[in-house]
């Protein structure tokens, strides 16, 4: 597969990814998780889970009412080999910014990371962006 | 190198990592970031940066000013040859959850990402994690 094809079918991964978080279909996120790589994930506002049996228990209550989600803005690049791509979420509540890193396994790209934030910061008060907290 | 080896060496990576971001050491900083690998990165509140002049022009500023940061929980794993430690950072304001990603570069694990966000809610009315966001 040319390197075009692969970030291609990267980005198209991270579509099913969020099609399956949005409609709550657990079977296709179950499907959509790594089964032969370590997995992680940090949620909004929680600590890191490690582990193929943690994320997907979390996926699990999550999708038992899953938000009203759309996701914009998709950017993938290849790092030896693992794809990477950044995107915005978009929640009822706000907006978040998301980091979902995938590996190549039985033909398609499976994840092995997510991470999502809000675009705010600490400080509810703070009109800035929370840039400043790093 | 041994599966352990591998794996402390990123975690005292990670160290020095969070040394030179709490002493503002900008010399160190670019030194620890991938030279040959794309590189992006999801400051606190901020949409997501690619490249390697975004990313350094960003801790550039940041260590303009660094924050009193110390991190703790780090917890490290290898996936397919990428090294992903998560931890919490703790800053005045509160505490972060983070994601930091590896390659082995020149010797030695480099940053390819770095994603950090807030363990609080959107919401800032909300008592409980936002957890319910995802």
């Amino acid at each position: 597969m040319s390197q075009v094809d692969e970030l291609q079918a990267l980005v198209l991964a991270n579509d099913e990814f969020y099609a399956a978080f949005a409609t709550g279909d657990r079977d296709a996120m179950e499907a959509l998780w790594a089964t032969t790589a370590p997995v992680l994930c940090v949620h909004p506002g929680a600590p890191a889970l490690h582990g193929r049996a943690a994320v997907m228990r979390s996926w699990q209550e999550i999708l038992e009412d899953p938000p009203a989600l759309v996701h914009s803005s998709p950017r993938a690049s290849l790092v030896r080999g693992l794809g990477f791509v950044t995107c915005l979420e978009h929640v009822e509540q706000g907006t978040l910014a998301a980091s979902n890193v995938f590996v190549w396994e039985d033909g398609r790209w499976k994840l092995v990371h997510h991470h999502s934030g809000a675009l705010a910061g600490l400080d509810p008060e703070a009109e800035a962006p929370s840039g400043q907290l790093h």
